[in-house]
């Protein structure tokens, strides 16, 4: 595959496929891991990099599921295609600064990318459709397995495996997952439901991870402790917690559509109408409104889009997505009105 | 003609029909009359109020322009129907409360109503649709000539016509014209011209009179002084300002349609798209969609609907009318799910 085939497809996580699609878009899993004798990234020189990126690549490249994936060397993209990636949350933010050195894996589907020297040496994900935290797991452990047979990972007996940030040492394991709450919001619980979550140990986020806002009533929540529990343990708690989550959300829309019928309705049919009707629109208007839409999807109100379209709609109107299909750079003003085209297409 | 009929007319006013009337809605003339020797509404007894009501109905009724008009005892009307007067600018709202003694004569198409026993013994008006001042002057002075064939009213040599408040002595003439505009709102020249049309000697006010809000961008302005100026240059004096703001407002549309184009069109897109979508939706929010609907409309970019639909929509939306269609009274949020109806089948 090559890189501008991406924007081509669909994420595997963006179509609506695992269970509790319609409340949990994706499982994510992300493993951070150093190798053993070579400096931590921030503590490196460039020799130690370079080797970084060489012994891994020949690791990944090894490896039966990421033999064929797509390597990209962070220091040859423009800035819109790192945006492209940090958009299909294939890498971090912090990955698109700084490139030298830097490279990521993209695995068939984009279900895997592993990034080396990000944070760590390497920082591997697993990103699937649905509350399918086990099966990411899988795929995680099946990769990590294999590369440790040609890398000897940092790690203590008494810590465990040892990163850059102390909060990931132990098991380096972040499990998250993306939901979309609207009528949890919309019924003002969503407050009670944070605090409740933290009390857990567990962090909410927005749509583009650490310090994004919740646009949409989009939410990822993830694991904070890293330490003193195994990796089955980290996840299956965090299943059981989202799956309470999920029941909380389909009592809440099961509420608004017996007990709020004429008001969910009408703002749900106003976001379809003014989606369809823009000649100018934000993304984060753009986001609100979609959130709208797809409550009304899993409501049973819009009949003309589904899960997997939806989703892959938030996408695509993101600002470097838009440009990518444009092939060409938009400026600010440029792209509310590419994005309003998108979208009256794709909503006819 | 029976009060219940009027649900099923246009105001002549609404028609869309006069001179600029992308623009100026209505023009209207009050004058206000006291008959000699009789004491003023608020100083008054019941006697000589009633008194008032029937030597006015005699007169009135004499009148040729008046003599099939409806009769109407303030007394006996419902707060509904009471309310349904005032939105279509038949009465005022001073009318509608403490109603005993009071009465209102609306003629034929609604374009001359007189009210007893309001402020003034008499409150006459003329309504007509467009910028026709001396049309309505014609028409006024035609009903007034006629009424002071049976009626001396009272008028003092040195102060003019003598009326309850002092303002309104002299010629007891307000003039005033609704006028429609949301491209001089939209490009923020509206505060200028309301401080200039004040150092006129001009008032601005709202949809409904004194003490509303410009809703919707409907601007009513009128003359404040009613003394030391003959009536005709009091209404030519206002026709030429409103001709002056007239050509303001079409270069204002003009540069919304050359140079913000696409973002004029995204709003009036939208707010169709709103209009046609809402499932429960207030006057106030719909007076502001119809507003930019009105303007598309002016501006050759909405196509379904005409002037003449339009103004009579502003006018079905609004509360006594929506309950009267609906033979019904109805709270609040029925009326605002009644009233999204209601506009849905008129834009289909």
């Amino acid at each position: 595959m090559k890189f501008n085939d991406l924007i081509n497809q669909t994420s595997e996580w963006l179509k609506g496929t695992g269970a509790e699609s319609d409340i949990v878009i994706s499982s994510r899993i992300r493993l951070a891991r150093n190798i053993n004798g070579l400096k931590f990234v921030d503590w490196s020189d460039p020799e130690t990099k370079e080797r970084v990126m060489k012994i891994s690549k020949q690791a990944i490249f090894s490896d039966n599921y990421m033999k064929d994936s797509l390597y990209v060397d962070m220091a040859s993209l423009s800035l819109l295609n790192s945006q492209f990636l940090i958009e299909r949350h294939l890498i971090s933010r912090e990955h698109a600064v700084n490139t030298k050195y830097k490279t990521v894996f993209i695995g068939n589907r984009e279900i895997v990318s592993i990034m080396v020297n990000e944070e760590d040496h390497l920082r591997l994900q697993v990103i699937q459709s649905g509350l399918v935290l086990n099966d990411a797991w899988k795929i995680m452990t099946s990769i990590e397995n294999s590369l440790e047979k040609k890398l000897k990972f940092a790690y203590s007996d008494e810590w465990g495996y040892l990163t850059a940030c102390p909060t990931n040492t132990g098991t380096g394991l972040r499990a998250s997952v993306m939901m979309h709450l609207p009528a949890i919001v919309i019924t003002s619980q969503i407050n009670n439901l944070i605090n409740d979550l933290s009390k857990l140990g567990l962090t909410v986020r927005g749509f583009f991870g650490e310090g994004t806002a919740a646009a949409g009533n989009f939410f990822q929540i993830s694991n904070q402790v890293t330490m003193g529990r195994g990796e089955e343990e980290i996840i299956d708690n965090l299943t059981r917690i989202i799956r309470q989550i999920v029941s909380q959300e389909r009592g809440s829309r099961r509420f608004l559509k017996v007990r709020k019928k004429d008001i969910i309705e009408d703002k749900i049919s106003r976001a379809c109408a003014t989606l369809e009707a823009a000649h100018i629109i934000t993304s984060s208007e753009t986001i609100d409104l979609l959130s709208l839409v797809r409550l009304g999807i899993g409501l049973g109100v819009v009949k003309k889009l589904d899960i997997h379209k939806l989703n892959e709609l938030l996408m695509l109107i993101q600002p470097a997505h838009l440009q990518k299909q444009a092939c060409v750079e938009l400026s600010s003003s440029e792209r509310d009105i590419k994005r309003a085209e998108l979208i009256r297409e794709k909503l006819k």
